[in-house]
């Protein structure tokens, strides 16, 4: 009764992953090129593997400065692995393919369901299409008013090419910056106009691109997907207690926000709140941020951005459906209802899956980096969170890390980004024992 | 259709609630009065809360030096707190009823089996009783052979004293101690005879009655329950691993055991394995612990013993259960198989469940320790997961810790002995929506 099954190497996960593997490859090759720096000097090839893996994964740790180090051709370089990287290089692929009149087959389709999380097929293709036109759309609008802004503090020139960089790198939570000296936008920290398209730029990049495309119908008040509902309301208050718990805890941290005006003291916290979710753009100091800060920051970032979005985490919705659920564990209830509709055992289970394997994952590196670095733990775990959740945000450590160091941010700023499901899977030679083996049940007592 | 039901407020879960809170309350009145200590003045009541509780919760953590402030009276009503806490006071109250030959109904099974972590009814009474004398023979065993080591450093009477304290509180994982300054057996780190009894009760009593009363069979080569094998096992595992651990983070620290001879070297790094996991007896000085073996007692702190047990944590049976899931998520396999036993995708949730809750107590109450305290985080994270796995260990920060402090820690170690989750269904009202109510399902997308 065995089925002879063809048995293909190139499934979804495996194109994924060696994809991103591929495109970090030529990216670091390019940026270790002496015609990629200033100063005409070749980059230490696991430093551009770290610079460029940063980019493709839309993270935003580096170990030189963007602005300074590189030339035109190194920021170019960077910027396209992020809009590469941000989009996912498939749904690229798969907009080329349709923009040539290409037939795209179900296989495609399948990849590009894998990179943007879409459980139907259905409309996958005019969802493709849309996500990049979006992308391109919001971009464009806002690298316009932030070269305008820009405008006034530099030459039109260079005031358009920081627009549309800075756009491109925060609509694709990458929080790369040209500004020189790893200070990333702390020059704007009381500017609305920086802030406010910075924060906007992040936050539509971190909804995800089914809740962009599925956007309109809410201003056209038709009815939603749970899931644009979900992540709205999740991506509000996480925004909001984020703000407030900033404030709270560095109110008085004269390192941080304590010397300023009550305005911009507000404008930072909100800033910070939006960045580590999992933008990467600073506009403070977090080396100097109080302990309950830097905790508070691990938090944010380790909760993350929207799934099949640009930024990482476990995400929103993930976090959502655990509290969601222990909370009627809690108050003893059966079923996990939302709006109305009852949250799937397989989603609640995942969820717990993603969380547990994340947080054994950001300990365990943790651990080793007590071990290869001479630094405070805290900073460490705040590291180690910001490279899996792909924020970006550093207390001014990744340059100093050690090489071991180094290659342990790389494999999790890589992980982070493709989702440690999506590498087991790929790794996995096959599905086992799909068949239905059925063992007897064991008697086991847990907690 | 509507049964009317009887609506009975005790219900097991809330007699274990109520009946420990109660304990702890008798013993704080008690620890405070100034009859208990050796200078005649009466303990803070805030204090003399920590203590019971410590006790009771069979924790460890204390504000005052058990051996110098309390006298024999208060040494007694600890060592009582700690026997009836660590037995569980109703399988003792269960056990004095069968002596005094009242038949036991089915009210006190439940209760028993709520105690035990036994998920069946049979045999529960005769488990009760072999629970009972199990633990008052091997604690009056080694209670006669650590006297006897005890009377070479002291007078006759007091090493008995000693050998029955710390006999009780050892096998209950409690790690109170009478040595003074808050140094436990630290004067003992080179002793194998008191390494090895102290060392041999923790473990016994962290196996869990369950596999206590299993363990003959054993013996007899008979077939053991699945369960048995796996606490023995993951122990085992944990035991040697933890060792290792702890001898390379702590090989070269000169402020633990980098200036010790090799054999103690491995005999302090296996004693605080074992100690960890959730004890508490110190043998080294755990405020000058490199941050790799803080971060590591941390972890096996939170795994803790074995569900059943007088020892706290998410248990090792849960921990097992989520690392085989895992491994199986990874490598693609469907069921989770055990000694040719599958494991019920209950136990598999409520593993899940139970850590996740665990992290996000432990994270939340160091959060709010970051603004009551002025300590490195590191030592917070280690205080509250000794807290809430019931350890005891402590970088010497109990006695500093400011009141709001205090109180969480109180909070910490009562929640942490009667797991969340027994609290919870405590304070749920009534099963809700138990009835069939189906909702439609939710389409979601996690992680
Ligand atoms: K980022
Ligand atoms: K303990």
């Amino acid at each position: 009764m065995q089925k002879t099954k063809k048995w293909r190497f190139f499934t979804p996960a495996r194109v994924l992953v060696i994809g991103f593997a591929g495109l970090i490859l030529v990216g670091a090759i390019l940026l270790s090129l002496p015609i990629a720096s200033q100063s005409g000097e070749s980059l230490r090839f696991l430093d551009a593997l770290v610079e460029a893996t940063s980019a493709v994964c839309v993270t935003g740790l580096i170990v030189v400065d963007t602005g300074t180090y590189f030339n035109h051709f190194g920021q170019i370089v960077l910027i396209s692995l992020i809009q590469i990287g941000g989009l996912g290089f498939m749904t690229l692929a798969t907009f080329i393919t349709i923009m040539t009149g290409r037939k795209i087959g179900l296989k495609e389709r399948l990849l590009l369901q894998e990179a943007l999380n879409v459980s139907t097929l259905e409309g996958l293709i005019r969802l493709a299409r849309n996500v990049v036109l979006i992308t391109m759309g919001i971009e464009l609008v806002f690298a316009g008013i932030l070269a305008t802004r820009f405008s006034f503090d530099m030459p039109l020139g260079r005031a358009i090419y920081y627009g549309v960089f800075h756009s491109i790198s925060a609509f694709c939570n990458a929080g790369f910056d040209l500004f020189g000296d790893y200070k990333s936008i702390s020059d704007y920290v009381g500017d609305p106009t920086v802030n406010v398209c910075i924060g906007f730029l992040i936050i539509l990049g971190g909804l995800g691109f089914t809740v962009l495309a599925d956007m309109p119908r809410l201003f056209r008040r038709e009815r939603t997907m749970l899931h644009t509902k979900l992540v709205l309301i999740t991506t509000a208050f996480l925004l909001v207690v984020g703000t407030i718990g900033y404030y709270l805890f560095e109110n008085d941290n004269l390192g941080t926000i304590g010397s300023f005006s009550e305005g911009t003291k507000w404008l930072a916290s909100f800033f910070a709140s939006v960045t580590a979710r999992t933008a990467g753009y600073a506009s403070i100091n977090y080396e100097t941020m109080t302990q309950g800060g830097l905790l508070w920051s691990v938090i944010l970032m380790f909760i993350g951005a929207s799934p099949g979005s640009t930024g990482g985490g476990i995400k929103t919705v993930t976090s959502f459906v655990i509290m969601l659920y222990i909370i009627n564990v809690i108050s003893n209830r059966e079923n996990t209802v939302v709006f109305g509709r009852q949250v799937a055992r397989q989603t609640i289970y995942k969820s717990l899956v993603i969380s547990v394997m994340a947080v054994l994952l950001v300990v365990f590196s943790t651990m080793i980096l007590t071990i290869t670095e001479h630094v405070d733990f805290l900073r460490l775990l705040f590291e180690t969170t910001s490279a899996f959740a792909t924020v970006g945000l550093s207390t001014n450590l990744t340059p100093t890390l050690s090489d071991p160091g180094r290659v342990l941010i790389i494999i999790l700023m890589y992980i982070g980004r493709l989702g440690p499901l999506t590498i087991a899977v790929a790794l996995a030679a096959r599905q086992v024992d799909k068949a239905n083996l059925k063992y007897p049940e064991g008697n086991l007592y847990v907690g």
